[in-house]
């Protein structure tokens, strides 16, 4: 299984951000945690997983990750698209017009922040969202996709 | 780790109620399988867990057992409050008045559906949220407890 | 045919409550006229009918009833909400969850009334409404129900 | 008893607009079926029943024969005021100027279709409302009639 | 000069519709009151009036209406939009498109009844609006077109 | 007849203020105008008037006038309150708490300018209003007065 | 005077829930402290006054217990909806339907929170409302019952 | 081809109605120049078009044009609703019923004028909507459905 | 205890005003009512207390009493805003710069009365809110002052 | 003549993304048809085209190829913003600050799918818009393009 | 250049009032350190500047004073509106109706508090707003007038 | 103090995008005052300023350059996001993760403009708002740079 993990902007300076939100770890950091956790994830379910880490604060970027992730076969995507969330109709698009599943995640709780983080434009052509674990949302993802996948 | 699994009001319906949805287990079988998967992910995680599911239709009855697991002291609770999930502040009253992560979860991607649906009164009082995987979502969640607690 | 006819919070107070909205018949009263009117219409319309009526002021104590009704197979549910009429999502879910038809009743005319009773979250799952007509209501139901489930 | 039926814009239609929601039957046929209904009810409640049939896609001509049928002193009106519902506060005013009772009914469920259908500026000077069933929502609105006003 | 009076749907009703809010006269007796008090204030101000008098329930004959007082060279317009005002955007533009002025009236104090009669559409492209003072909000428009038009 | 005449916020600087709407009159010669057409019409409809004229850029010193008014007695007010017509919902209640009619006056067309000029609290408990007309709106209010209290 | 003091959901977890914004003292506690306060405030007062307290989770039981209040003859109701507040149209009709006053109170300022809890549906048919004294918000609307009925 | 081109209210004084807006030519000559217009497009397409225009200032006969339009098999409509387009559910519903092509045109740009003249309620239920090119928006839905039906 | 009475704009006039919402007492009556269950409150609870009254209809004025209550070390302040209540964010930020507790009072039940006077600007910086107990609405908040101070 | 024309995000995706919606054509044989029909169009109307294609998922690019679209002297832009018409502001005040004429094109009838789509931010700034009509909405926008300028 | 620092209401408890958002200096401290601070741009600027401070809790004072500047041809209003800038449409019609540049200012950022704050009513009428720099924000606004006036 | 000062989408058309909005100055030409002026205050207020600037069409890129300047360890930013102002929600991230401060600017006076222009989503996370001074705008928040940092 060939899954991408997407990063919207911002999401780079995780570590140095807010870090009562975001907490100290470095997105390099998070990211070979997430690593090393999915692999865990797909020896107990015994598929092979294989994930690619893209980060952009360009939205137009990450809509041309998203394609290419369609031309590349990928087997799903895990989205955080950062405050793109709220009003990128563009990435909204992007994700509808592929068919690979996408998830949306968020390492925060976004229903318990600010009024505009309620909102996600995205979510309505994802087949899920999950938010509010930090990381571990990451890895909840890559765990339903192995299972909505296989 | 003691883990309580709460359903809210039709989920006992499940397998019964629009299975394009849903799909066509019942909850006892839903159950079954959460806790199957359940104790492979603790396996992997090499900790103890240990599940009680409870449903209701009847939205003070779920407020009593919220409370209840509070003085049991459980170590998580895992809510799907189907609809009262759109209106019920008495559940968030509940839910933010006692000290035990609870995370919020539904079946479908409440956010493709009805308008009505993306609205959570009880997700801001939840550490965190996770829709749209069928009854991974349940799995996805005691995942997410194993990490945060331990 | 086999016809329930539920009454939500209140209902059990016609009578008593606002008598100039409501009249001064009990509820016992009401269906008993309901049950005469009913057995008229059947036998204009060749058919055989029996009520079963049931109240209940506890939202859950409803769905209860409803989905009842759906293993029992009745052939029909004529359900006046009350108040639940404009916020339970978790009503219109069992409505909705069932296959029998079902037809909102209210007494009074509830468009003539306070803003807030303008929005009937239950009727878009029903196949149609009636209000405004007294205990009519529920016998033009009954009326309905003939025509559409023979 | 004298009742008028009054359909607005669009029901001239009926058999040829959208026969998924409205059916095949021209109005015509509907008129017919009505008049036979309406008679079997006349005599299951032992009165005498004569219908006036009028159609217009003009809003103010639909003012003018409600008006007429105030001078006429007709027993009842029963008005479908199809799409004028949603806006004409014009038709509104004209049914509030008359004291004969007017009843709204509509085929379809309203309240189970677009957003802009589920408001009526009609209904509140209404004794009350019937949508869902066909054309059985206007006998039903004369069964309606007949117990409130005999 | 020569001044078209304009009422819209239901005026024609003055004296039958709710009495307690438009009184018993009928349209007929207030316009020639309306005639009457017209000309007492052409002899105070020295002027000459002929008045025309127009009703229809028809949105698009008081269009037409309006364009005819164009092309006749009338010299000011009191239009009682009824109803029409609340939603008529077509009789607003044929207001627009017009050079003579328009005065918009209501014999009802609309801003102390029901919330939908608190907005004019056509009152925007009106050089005034009076409205309040039964049959002399007509007669106060005529004496606002001498002093604007003189 | 004793009438109260009361000019709101920044109307003392009329003639200075956006002559392009207000005029070039200062406030001054507008009454002096005003009491010369009202004693013309006092003159046409047989009645004696005496016009007291009031102004003051703070709300409360006309809340105080209006309760003098009423304990000295006025036979009518007519109320420019300005800005104030668009958020004094204190001068509302001055104007619901006393028995003489009162008239809200506007000399521009409220209507047609800046969406906040389109809403007046005011207005719902004044008799009626005029608005569009100039130093006229006066007295086309003085001559409402005229015929509503004689 | 047979007053019923009614507290509705998460009430019976006072002291437990959320200390910083309702004390750590038990409902029993508080119980006994509104009845030694009521009883200084009926010896100040002259009157006699006994209390009856009620707690429920559930909706509809609270509407079961104001009606008994009903039918027992209580002289007056204290009743904190707690969350019901906000979205009970059930609890306000049962309030509406009784002819005992009844009085909303809260503990906490209800006004100063988040935003849902400033809506009341239940207050617009209670005599009068108190929020934001602790246990006092109960004795004061003792207080005032003994002003009223008296 | 037969096309029909329908305009709705006050377009029959265009050229008399703010030539600022919609330029100074009659009804008859831009109908005449889009007539010219339309055949050196069928040339350029191969295909024959002729065409039939209608106006109406009353929305019931525009219906009624519609509805003929349907009967006498006309391969496509266009149509200018006027001020109809922001109100009138009732032409979106004659739209709705019938088979043939209808496409939506403006001669402003309506999306750049005042706040109402942005939503239409007809172009839902059109295949396309243009605006803004003056009687070229008329030849533009022409070519539209040259291309469309053929 | 040094406590501060202050009255909004047209309180002076109770008695006058609308005497079925706010009863025929004069102020002053009413404040030397509030004066003697004042000092029966004083003895019951064995504390001393002294009042001060101030009425004005100008919010500034209320504003400096506000401040020179501050400055005169007041123990707290009981304040009927009036109408200001429903938009003064001057006074509210009076109230939310001083130290001393404020408790907002009104006679009526403001929930129950018009749409515009359910929102308070003021009460989210008072320490809680009594309304709709006419005079008693002042004694009970210093039945809370009594309390919430000592 | 010169002209631009701009598609924006996901629009290189076409025959990609969703082909029920946009139809199994790549771009690039959109473009090749444009440039077919275009030079037809060009010839009937006797005058010489130049088309210029520009793609990007990348806002600030669409930005930059408008401004060097002004400073090349391009006698005309058609613009399919795709997703950004609904919130990209940016790009508004590109066409705003530019003197070329600017057409909105759509290939769907944004009017007619999801609300969101309903709401163009580009609009109001450009000449006129066209939509729902394949390829040929950018055909029609040349014919546009030649006629307004020409 | 003659200039008016006008502080509304509020302001003079700067020092007592939320020291945490505006600071512990008192107005007289911060006008003299305003003076000071202006004094040094007149110098580096080349220009006098003579200042008067005028501070009101009453809205027609400030009204009255802003009258005045405009009769005593001051040079540049810099005015910081307090709590009216958010409702005060009588302040902005003072300000619209002088010629003198006017400057919004703010001391506290007003964008980063509470919802009501975000919304200024006379800020429209003004040359421009300064908030966020405490004090500063005054002299700031003092070197606009500078560079603007000369 | 190293100084940044960013602008957003369309600034670099300044002196060619609508220059009786934004002058006639190019962007260049604006800097060069900017510095001229900034060395000014520098000098009054005996600090040294090093300026740098940036300009770009593409959000992401503003992102990476405010990101860039926390790595830098710039003393603060000054930053115009134009129209990105209105909806960039991860600019408005951007600025909240870095600790350096940042003021919005704006030439303009955005209160003044269209609707959407009154809304920033950015200015909640800075310090201040400087808007309406032309280029002045830029050296006000050097200034107050100046005074908050020193």
């Amino acid at each position: 299984m060939k899954i991408a993990v997407i990063n919207g902007p911002n999401l780079n300076f995780t570590g140095i951000r807010q870090p009562h939100v975001y907490g100290t770890a470095t997105l390099e950091e998070i990211n070979r945690q997430i690593e090393d956790e999915a692999q865990g994830l797909a020896a107990l379910c015994s598929v092979n997983i294989s994930l690619e880490f893209f980060q952009s604060n360009i939205e137009g970027e990450i809509i041309n990750f998203i394609q290419r992730c369609h031309l590349d076969l990928f087997d799903g995507i895990i989205l955080n698209p950062g405050a793109f969330s709220h009003y990128s109709y563009a990435i909204r698009d992007a994700v509808a017009s592929i068919t690979s599943p996408v998830i949306e995640v968020h390492m925060s709780n976004t229903m318990a922040r600010e009024d505009f983080r309620r909102t996600s434009v995205v979510a309505p052509v994802c087949i899920g969202q999950v938010c509010g674990f930090g990381l571990h949302s990451y890895t909840m993802a890559i765990y339903a996709l192995i299972h909505c996948i296989s």
